[in-house]
């Protein structure tokens, strides 16, 4: 369940026929310009013209520059945020330290909060985004679904919408500014939805 | 655990001694002022004007513009959002699936968007946002710790993590632009957070 696959693999879902080369080029651009230059001045036309590739090709593959922005701070990503030791409270719990962790460092957060605050005004960064939540959703809910192949956890339960459940915790100490969080918190946040809050009688 | 105290009543922690009569009017300019011309075009100049109110006087009880914006949000909710019929299962998902209808009528979800994407580059609209969230987070809370007092919620439990987990769950819906929920996907989401995911073995 590791994330490092090659990112030509992992994102084919988005352009049907890409070329591995020219992708490669551009994302790789692409990164580079969001780490020099900050969210706020990404542009296609930008990327376009470090890759010596044409916006065209950029738009054959990328619906929008939003898509495209995501996919280069996905890149930055922690490969290995997605262990997966068997133990889910213990692998879920230091996921989400990673990724606050993550988006404390280095200007990630910055980014990951602009592509959510434009999505909020352009439909097509909305769209954007959602794609990549389901993604991501889809990602993170198979490690949950191994779980339950493993009879870890319930059968009825549908893993994606446990891992939005997660998501959502942390998109919304991300959104209120609320980085830090201790080893005990996150594991309290997990706790909750592995075990619920409910007493037992 | 009704949410219609009078707000007067409800938000003294942001101003320490208002004055209701004042407060009331400048409530009432505000949330005109956002049900007229949208969360773009709200500004404290438009509602000193409106309430006859100076600027000072309306910065003495509200720190910036997102906090005002906010509070006037806020009195457009339904009052019967935080129904206690004592049982948690079916008064959560009523509450999430209000929220999110909530959103979906008459452009408040687009006003709550709206303070969102701005707490992402203004320091002080964040703050407000992250305080708003704070007194939902304890309202919310204040009802699971009902629960847990009548021994329905286990006693380890944090109740505000907790009702940010359901927070963060209505947030990432509203953001991707996904407001539309069935009453069992409701109930589902509300599950996971009362009965978790973990097989009982």
């Amino acid at each position: 369940m590791n994330d490092d696959q090659d990112p030509s693999q992992r994102r084919t879902s988005i352009g049907a026929q890409r070329n591995p080369a020219s992708q490669e080029a551009i994302l790789q651009a692409a990164t580079e310009i969001l780490a020099e230059r900050g969210p706020g001045s990404f542009s296609i036309e930008a990327v376009a013209k470090r890759a010596k590739a044409g916006k065209p090709t950029i738009y054959r593959w990328w619906p929008n520059k939003a898509a495209l922005l995501l996919d280069a701070y996905h890149r930055q990503k922690n490969p290995h945020l997605h262990g997966d030791t068997g133990d889910l409270q213990r692998d879920l719990t230091r996921f989400l330290m990673e990724l606050l962790a993550f988006w404390r460092r280095g200007g990630s957060g910055a980014i990951f909060r602009s592509v959510i605050a434009e999505a909020q005004t352009d439909q097509a960064a909305c769209e954007a985004l959602a794609a990549y939540l389901a993604e991501r959703r889809k990602h993170l809910g198979s490690q949950i679904r191994a779980a339950q192949a493993r009879e870890d956890v319930r059968p009825g339960v549908n893993p994606e919408l446990a891992a939005e459940m997660l998501s959502g915790f942390a998109w919304i100490r991300l959104l209120t500014n609320r980085l830090e969080i201790s080893e005990e918190e996150a594991a309290e946040a997990v706790k909750i939805i592995l075990d619920g809050i409910r007493a037992r009688r």
